[in-house]
């Protein structure tokens, strides 16, 4: 197996799904352990650092790639199991940005109202508990959270040649901003250029679904990735499995065509699995889908439909690649 | 404790919120056992019993009441637990009507495209196994799914002197359509005339988050509920409570709308429980929030806000009511 | 001809459409001298009446009628011609109200920023210049607009037993804001119950397309109105005819399915009038439709779909009788 | 003065805003003569040309350039005065194209509806009458239309790095699909990367408001369109500014969200034009606003607001540069 280790120095930092440089030729089979930084740099260390003296929004969401997986090409299927998620600092930093997030008005849903003020939270680590402390500022209230590591941002180069900010989410993948994307889990992306040039970043030490204020709990995150490529097959939008369920990530503007994306492109994959017309497979999702938000912050909002496998007859999607993964992943040690 | 059983007469059925005379008239602490008719009125039996020739939309989701219950003015809270549903038929009905639903065309998401073709689905109901039968029509391919019983449509007349029509849901409550109504839950109202008025119908046995294709597995059922007033501290949007969470679910069109509407009213409860500001109510919510869709087809769109209350301190809501009405429910049968 | 007029008193104001008792029953053909008062029910008087201490949105936008039209029934058309609207009194209001308007966060579109400020702003009539004069209360700045009446609310009975509050457009018509219903305009609305209940009201001095702030220039108004019937022929959603164009309203949420609607509506009416089958009508709609937006505040919002007369071959729509009330309106007296 | 003329080969097309190495370098008072191809390529030529067989939508919409200004920086004004529009073809093309358009599903609003069938319709050019033949093919109906001619899509590189496709229109223009881009409008675009990089390209021989198949008339155009460079007060949303009106394009979704960045980007230019403090300009926007909508079909709709100088204080914007524009314009031909 072949293994490859990667801190990124901050120069080396992407901030956009295509249109950067791979950092690393890799090929499918490869292990990566991946440092990334989290979607502020590092730079709110304290709660006095307020991301207007100290974000810059154009470049927020650093990415650690892209990787060029030798002979994706487009139509492809890249495969990347996230075998462990770490976090690599002893905190993480929450904060509102001005004219960001879900219950203010933004530079799109605009209004004329002044902005919320800015606030920065640090949520102490605690490793061994495995805990976050979520103190308030306008009152002595305080909470230990479980850590729930994610990685918020997953993507590859779009297509049509067009290189996108690493905060906006679309059918390539990118900052979809879903808790689903956690150890255990295996994503599917359609490639959409030769060599895939995927990147990963925007670690999450816990997020609500939805994320409201724009950010979650972000820190940097030591990430082991295993990867792979299934010739054929690029879904539309990017699909997830884990042992539980199987999931389409639907991104767009409003909230209801980022369900409606992921919602047709999963009757579609229920009716290939089981042999299903439309009409069959659109009644059973209608009686066994879940539907966690996954962000409604970005331009493109992201919705998750989901299937439990234990309701569905046994089947194998991919060429039960997920189990493979599983089982390769017990092999290799976390971080 | 007083006990009222009704089983309402096809005639006796309400289409609308507002606008009905109540059937009854009860006091606060009444147990309510009640059976209500399925969505289509019981009319679709066989899978050849379409909807276009069998149902009449402005008929469709008839309510068990409403009830006048004493004491009640506007500005209280109704508070209705949901001590037992069970199905009152050994089958259940769903299918696609023609422009309505998630995902197809609708009178409002307006298309040239021809509707999408009907079909009636009709699932058995094994009481033993507590599951449903699931039968495709293109294929031989069958299912059987968990009976999950939920009710649809909850509601109290609307402010304003409106008079609204039993599909549609609003802060009013009515046709929310979220599988949160279950057995267990607690859901409060926001009463708005004398005497509330509040109704029940549109048994599901079971629904998945979103009712895609705009239609559960529809059942007339038997709900047993406990009944309570807290004068004072209606809600803005209805809430909910169970053993395990405290919701809001918001209702309005786009989707996000409805989400934030639910939100706004989270951070609000989240601050007066734990004296948190705004803010840090809405730090803590972006990290804490579950967010199960509910519908995607009404006329307004409903979605629901969760927290955990694993993750809170030791709280109590409206007085403790839950618990109360809870151990109350375990001294009472249920169907 | 059948002349009325009518000036309500406050209590006879209604508040809803659908749920008021009618005031009048008139025959076909009537010919109505009204006033109604304007959406505050005149109680912004000077720069100093603010919305939160003056005005309860409950008792906003108070309709003059309904008016009970004998021999309408379900299915049919009511024709309303706008002979004449001219202001009633020498002053209209406008508002910023708290939470309400197109570029503030709302109940709806919620978000946790503080609202707007309130300000009152007193346009000053000047009858013999036809014109108003806006003066700013930030700096000295002033000016004279053009009177240019219209009536922001023209509704009938909703369909299903339904009562809407007079704030909201909807298929019945109701609050559609649009500056299209102005003197020389006929208005269709399908009939929904016996009887047709009509009303109007809302009488804005002039207003600008999307009515930004949530409130036109409101003033009460004397309005000269023809009404007529056509058996059958309901229109799904509302239409308008005036000298040089015939038009839909679409009303709903988001903005684009209002859109939608209408112009679903109108390739369908492009269709019947010149045979012209599906696409083609969408094609040749594509080309030529003009879409003035009506509200962007209301609880559903309002887009008014128009194709030029003179863009296409002659024809009659509902028999000609735009033709028709146009010329007998030359013959009566406006105000 | 500079004259540049220049008609691309089809290799040199661009086929994105950003991304693309500048085809000239040009000085600010440039006088561009210019020939565009329409968004088919030219490859829809007969009604059984049809859109499925002959175009490939990642290569649609071609542009000529982009132009590298010198001078230009992050920050600037780019102002582009189109002198003169001409159609360069005797025929145009309109296409309903599968999933794209405003009345059918798409990718994004997705159903799970058959598409609408594909028609392609040739509009002759009547040069001398200045009309376009609409001939339906369901029916014998044809109709002559005035050509008006415009461009649908004109805009500079994005901002932070980014490369968009030309169908989707943003802060950095492109495919904003407005008939307002006619002869005699002068288009301000705020510059984001040195050199501004602008391209204009799908020239329509007319187009209703909405664009509501997704298609105008389009047709190849010859384009004389003066160049000029304001430094700073780069606007956040692409202006326009004709002899009668001023106007602000907002791109975004849903489409409430393309009117709010429009018209809070117009309040922020009345006040800073008239000294009026923001709720006054929200007022006077509020009565004197027009709405025309520009596309309701791309991956961000497009929504145009107007403000008539007839109805304003004379005022003078970007330094008189649009009547400097239009007097230079009188000086040089057109075609």
């Amino acid at each position: 197996m072949d293994i490859l280790e990667f801190t990124p120095e901050p120069e080396q930092y992407a901030y956009t799904f295509g249109g950067a440089a791979p950092t690393h030729r890799i090929r499918p089979g490869t292990l990566l352990r991946l440092w990334s930084d989290d979607a502020f740099g590092g730079r709110l260390r304290t709660i006095t650092d307020l991301p207007s003296s100290h974000i810059d929004m154009r470049f927020s969401n650093p990415q650690t790639g892209p990787f060029y997986v030798e002979g994706a090409e487009p139509g492809d299927t890249l495969v990347l199991h996230f075998v462990d998620l770490t976090p690599a600092r002893s905190w993480g930093a929450s904060a509102t940005i001005p004219f960001f997030g879900g219950l203010t008005s933004t530079d799109r849903t605009a209004t004329l109202q002044a902005p919320l003020p800015e606030r920065t939270w640090i949520y102490e680590v605690d490793s061994a508990r495995k805990t976050l402390s979520f103190q308030a500022q306008g009152s002595d209230f305080g909470l230990e959270l479980p850590i729930e590591p994610m990685l918020g941002t997953v993507g590859v180069a779009p297509a049509a040649g067009e290189v996108r900010t690493s905060l906006v989410p679309d059918k390539f993948g990118g900052n979809m901003d879903t808790p689903q994307i956690r150890p255990g889990a295996t994503c599917y992306l359609g490639v959409n250029v030769e060599g895939a040039l995927f990147s990963v970043g925007d670690g999450h030490y816990r997020q609500g679904e939805g994320e409201s204020c724009g950010t979650a709990v972000e820190g940097a995150m030591n990430s082991t990735i295993l990867v792979e490529l299934v010739k054929g097959g690029a879904p539309t939008w990017p699909r997830i499995e884990d042992d539980g369920h199987l999931m389409v990530v639907g991104s767009s503007r409003p909230l209801e065509d980022a369900w409606r994306a992921g919602q047709v492109d999963m009757v579609g994959w229920l009716g290939d699995l089981f042999g299903l017309d439309t009409l069959d497979a659109y009644q059973l999702l209608s009686q066994i889908s879940e539907v966690p938000l996954a962000n409604v912050v970005d331009t493109n909002y992201s919705v998750v439909t989901k299937v439990a496998k234990s309701l569905l007859p046994a089947t194998q999607v991919y060429g039960g690649i997920h189990r493979h993964l599983r089982d390769l992943a017990a092999t290799v040690s976390g971080s």
